[in-house]
């Protein structure tokens, strides 16, 4: 049931990719990565589906929704096929609001520290949506599994993309994180009330809120539960963390666990690095997001390089307990201190703190990995003050 | 039903607290406050009785377990009262591993920056055991309680100590990590095997796993479900953070939400401060936490301030996804860099990183709060090298 269509091996397999907003700022074209420019990114606390950060690792697939089928494997070999009319009307449709992050974003920070293997993402390589779907419990307990499963499982992703090899990308989540009620997960068919975008996984994706994107797997093709973690490289060998004294000659990639929630992320979004900003009130705005549903509870704004702080406003509808899903926009007005309104650089930091009492680290150094992922020390913006 | 005996208002109320150990580190002898010496904290995993550390705001309650009735109440005003023998022979004992800690734990470090209210803990307000007794949940599904509640709602605890007004001790956490069976909540009458011992709560106390110390109420006398938080002074009014800005003028206690899940966490308890170590190979030892179940992944130790890194070895088991509640114990062979082996200055520096990948920040400064609590940066020990 490849329902795909191989493209002829001798064509640039990215030929049959889709038009994209030409206001993206592009990291890679084939296979195509691309943020929102950093002045959009957090305008509205729903990204519009155009402007989505897009982590495309291979060529769209095109897929026909009408012979499309998701196959489920149940419980002792069953297989199940369920087509978009069937995960639509069979299942009640489910909505999130969530924030999708890239473990990769801020990446560009880790590389001028030492460089890193990896696209140089800026602070854009995260976006929200209200996703609509099929929870992907439901289709599990209809699938025959159930609530409580003994020992450690997990639920496995196949996408419809694949190398030039036909081996696609895949991904899996803990079993636990897959049926809850509470953990929100979603094979989802709708994106801002629209159908999905081409390049964001249509015709189904799955939605994990509060894990790393690489996770939300696109064009889903297959769900299956194993007593393993996908063998996929992604999920083996990549996406994990290493300590900053880890090279290609000793990473072990079996040494660190594959990342699912993403730790407490914060970035200006306003004024830009660089920016010549007016002496006297000075507005600085950003967004803020914790991975695991950990909601973001202050937001702290220095004017001085870490010096001092002050406390951000936070803006947006509270969210649930446990279940905050989506990023907090923040913004601060603040007086530029004299001793900066003299053409002097002003160095602004923020730094949030998530439901757990988490922080982000203050030094890039540190947190530094071969990967470049999980890049969330203070975000500093350098501006200078016109005289 | 009230079940301690009321001591006379002229007697000093601390006057039937038990006896401790000598071994014991005092920072407040009334209310009794102490920890295990450092060198001893992580020479075993499970704390001895006698060791773990006691934090205690009010007299000891003495209580007859003869007499001993825990009042519960259940929907619709219905009230539930179980004895000791009820606790043990109605509900299945359960059985967990969890460290506890105390939000201010090394606060010491923290009122270096600044003088903040509260007391001098070092490293040594954390300890684990293996604690049993019946299932919240259990207990609260018994009293007919369900699984699902619309909306927030919160389990609210009161211990038997009171102050001299006569208010108890109270505190609350959510309901949903109060009914979870992967919560692991207990009302717990044994810690490693034994009777709880006097301060640490006999004959029944709430043991959160995850959670701050100051959520796992002594001496329990009452259990309540309510739309509110407990409004006792420890819930509303104390154990929140604070950006360094807020000072005792400023605090809002409402703007922060209740200590609950805490931080990633790790510290050195071998060497001390101020060491004179051989030079050769270096052992540096020690324990890393962190709240809400999330175990740790890595251990990073720095024999230069920071500037490099090593990985530590991680002893114990390997704890459940999710439901590691108890710490880690590491330790590092490491030769001594030729320039600090001239009698100079050696800082030893570790840090944890978490399952969600959450890690400590570099400095106490940018986390600094009028109360002290937590205290979470890199820990940082200066010895010096034996010429
Ligand atoms: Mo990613
Ligand atoms: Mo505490």
């Amino acid at each position: 049931e490849e329902v795909a269509a191989p493209a002829p091996a001798t064509a640039d397999p990215f030929s049959g990719d889709p038009p994209r907003h030409p206001g993206l700022r592009v990291n890679s074209q084939k296979p195509f990565n691309a943020e929102p420019p950093p002045e959009l990114l957090a305008e509205r606390f729903l990204t519009p589906n155009e402007l989505f950060f897009t982590r495309n690792h291979l060529p769209v697939p095109a897929v026909d929704p009408e012979s499309y089928q998701l196959r489920v494997e149940g419980p002792g070999g069953r297989e199940l096929c369920l087509s978009l009319e069937e995960l639509r009307t069979r299942f009640p449709k489910h909505e999130v609001t969530a924030t999708l992050q890239c473990a990769g974003n801020r990446r560009a920070e880790m590389s001028r520290v030492r460089p890193v293997k990896g696209l140089e993402w800026d602070i854009g390589a995260i976006s929200t949506a209200r996703w609509g779907g099929a929870r992907l419990r439901d289709v599990l307990l209809h699938a025959g599994f159930s609530e409580e499963r003994e020992g450690e499982w997990h639920v496995c992703f196949e996408g419809l993309d694949t190398d030039v090899g036909g081996a696609p990308y895949g991904a899996s989540i803990p079993y636990g994180k897959a049926v809850s009620a509470a953990g929100d997960v979603l094979l989802a068919y709708e994106m801002n009330g629209a159908e999905l975008p081409r390049d964001h996984g249509f015709p189904l994706r799955a939605v994990v809120p509060g894990v790393v994107g690489a996770r939300n797997v696109k064009w889903l093709r297959r769900v299956a539960v194993s007593p393993a973690e996908s063998p996929s490289h992604w999920q083996r060998n990549d996406y994990k963390g290493f300590a900053p004294c880890v090279d290609w000659d000793t990473v072990d990639y079996s040494a660190a666990p594959a990342i699912q929630e993403l730790p407490v992320q914060s970035a200006i979004t306003h004024p830009r690095p660089g920016a010549v900003v007016p002496p006297g009130e000075l507005t600085v705005k950003g967004y803020a997001w914790s991975g695991g549903g950990h909601g973001v509870v202050r937001v702290d704004v220095s004017l001085d390089g870490g010096r001092t702080w002050q406390v951000a406003r936070l803006a947006g509808e509270r969210q649930a307990l446990g279940r905050a899903w989506a990023w907090t926009l923040w913004e601060l007005q603040a007086p530029v201190a004299a001793a900066a309104a003299g053409g002097e650089e002003l160095e602004i930091v923020c730094k949030a703190v998530d439901s757990s009492y988490n922080v982000q680290p203050d030094t890039v150094a540190p947190i530094w990995n071969l990967r470049g992922v999980l890049s969330n020390a203070w975000h500093r913006v350098r501006v200078s003050v016109r005289p």
